[in-house]
């Protein structure tokens, strides 16, 4: 079970290393249970409030963490740029004391600025959760990446072989997932073009490949991620069809994988850039079960820091 | 009472007929009762949740559904297009399943495509609720407005002369009202000017007037629908003044109705159009009975869907 | 306790005077100490639905309310100009109706209008608190701010000087505040340039200073107005380098100031204009207090509206 002590969960680092990221994927089991209950509903939370403070939108994300306070009993709040008085110029120093002072118990930041929801925290009473700071992290990410593959290759993911495809440079998705997946025994590797791959991997542990083909021989699970298509025409890669051809996992390449290779996804997907339609919605991907367990894990997370530490009824 | 099997709700034809729909109204009367409590709130819905995913703008309905919802103690969740990843080029495919993978139990959909909630519904376990597609269906609108008629007119509506005026072409709630009307025996006359009205009625149970003056003789009923103001000028008729002069409900019609001759708009108003203000407050409008009723009506609709089909508490 | 006969909170004049006040801010103990609870939440408006029908934005303002409103168990609801009907041309009337008839118990109205609440209110059998209207009326700040200030000088705030400081000429909280203030026995200045100071007093009970370094030479309380940057450039003053010198909070007033003169600002601040941002974080700053106030305020408002008139358990 995650330390009591666990205040925000900003990166996959707070999670305390292996054993830390392995109690609280054994806690989102009980939460799993509950969702599958008549009434997947517990009381853990009640008049705990929790906002989200979402400077980026995101259906799924926003409705993913939503869904996991009510289904805990807290109180849910939504404080979206579009309507907020973020448009009169307050700083985000001064909204974060005006949620605090109203009592808030916790916040799910979602910011375009790498580093935001820590600087949330430093100024908050109130636990906080990233949500996605622009390239930096984005840990719920990753652990429903985990459990969702646990469940399928664990209890132990030691040895299993994970190629993280795509624009890889500006992926929080990948930063956050390289670092769990490595703390589980994974071997991670990166796959992209050069300009869309960070210059230097300083410590990440993970290789590298240009070569989607090379890098899918006897590869456990392909791991895509969203391509930008803002980014298209900047000068990192030629056009969508061209990356589609040489990244995007097509039904051919899907065909040479082995029987038992898995396919995810963090969403939303791009259907027909970097993976194709008919493999996206086949057996091997769990891009469904992903979103799925995402509600669990965030119940497990807003648990831990928000709950009082009793037993998951 | 509607079958069990009732698992969506996309066109008033899967109402099952007269019979369907009489029961349907039955069931509303309970939540009339409901409603009238002190604390107007049933436990029916509890640990269920259901998301409002709105291409369209749309007070009434959306707070409806969601005031329908809240008093069955469902969760409820608002996705609107304007604060959704629909921006970053989302299918509704993947939208659907990202809503459906999270556990939701219902989905209200309205979108400008006539048949996206039949889509929506074919890919989805929860159950769907039109809320409005295109120019093709409302079904919630037409029950609720054979509700309130039922409690002025009822409990048979056989023989009800109803006339519904104005921009017939284009209109949903006309689409699902005349099916709905007819099934419970009332006639129904679609009156407007030429280019509003559908080029056949291909089996549309209902007579056409160009004439307002001459329809309303001996009418029961007078429903006007809403002009939408941004076809003015689109050649379809001339402007404002003219469309109120030759078919709004102006004082001076009113005032040859006859004494119990009743009126109903779907709203938003358009005053000094479609109807004459003193006519909209007048004791023959039914157009605020018609609001209230429309939260009963969603409460029996999301109760058939998605209760597990006990009495009503 | 306020008559139960409070059926609107549109003005501080709806408040009864300083009884009525008094009594208020006595209900607002009661809420504070609820929400000290470990389950900060009461049953007290369960059944109950508060809409926030907001025309302008403000994310502050309507998290208040929307919290004071869940911790008494209120359902909530949002219906914000952005996403609603009135893009089609619905009337604020009609918007009322709807909204009322649908069974809402309350409705929190901001509006850029002066006397928009006092219209909703007049058309709605449902409670209407104004939660800011144009230049006019803002209650429920005032009596945040007079719980406050009551928590640090009270019980009584009989003799208490308070300088009220900025555009006076557009601000709805100045108008609020200076009545409450002056019905709970304070003496309020009013400074500014000459061109945001209202044209006449008219039976305002406020002096006129425009020299704030003279104002604050014995005063009890500087209550700084947010200046809207939006007026710059409209000729009302030149420049916000010298609106900040001549009339701005800097550090080095700040520094002049009795060592218990206590600083207050409605928020959201402009840090570097009217107030300096070390004067907004030091410990003679308020701010803080007052949005956590503004919590318990609003939950005693609104119990006072929608409540059935029980003790507060």
């Amino acid at each position: 079970m995650p330390e009591p002590a666990l205040k925000h969960l900003l990166s996959v680092d707070d999670l305390g290393g292996r054993a830390g990221i392995e109690a609280m994927l054994d806690l989102t089991d009980s939460f799993v249970e509950v969702l599958a209950r008549d009434i997947p509903k517990v009381p853990a939370l009640r008049g705990k409030t929790v906002v989200s403070l979402f400077y980026e939108e995101s259906t799924r994300t926003r409705l993913s963490f939503e869904t996991a306070a009510k289904r805990l009993s807290a109180d849910t709040m939504t404080f979206s740029v579009s309507t907020s008085s973020v448009k009169k110029g307050e700083s985000l120093l001064d909204t974060v004391h005006t949620i605090e002072a109203m009592g808030i118990d916790g916040i799910v930041v979602r910011h375009p600025c790498a580093g935001a929801p820590h600087r949330v925290a430093s100024w908050s009473q109130a636990s906080v959760v990233n949500a996605g700071d622009g390239r930096h992290e984005h840990p719920t990410q990753a652990l429903l990446d985990a459990f969702t593959l646990r469940r399928h290759r664990g209890p132990s993911l030691d040895g299993c072989r994970i190629a993280i495809v795509g624009d890889v440079k500006h992926s929080r998705v990948a930063r956050s997932n390289v670092k769990l997946f490595d703390a589980l025994g994974c071997e991670v590797t990166f796959v992209g073009p050069p300009t869309l791959m960070p210059e230097r991997l300083d410590g990440w542990p993970a290789t590298v490949s240009y070569d989607l083909d090379d890098a899918l021989v006897d590869i456990d699970v392909v791991y895509l991620l969203r391509i930008q298509r803002e980014r298209i025409g900047q000068a990192l890669f030629p056009s969508v069809r061209e990356y589609a051809a040489r990244y995007g996992l097509t039904s051919e390449r899907a065909s040479r994988l082995k029987p038992d290779t898995l396919v995810m996804h963090p969403g939303p997907l791009n259907r027909g850039v970097e993976i194709a339609a008919d493999v996206a919605d086949s057996t091997r991907s769990l891009i469904t079960e992903q979103v799925a367990n995402g509600v669990a894990v965030r119940m497990a997370v807003l648990w831990s820091l928000l709950g009082s530490g009793g037993p998951v009824i």
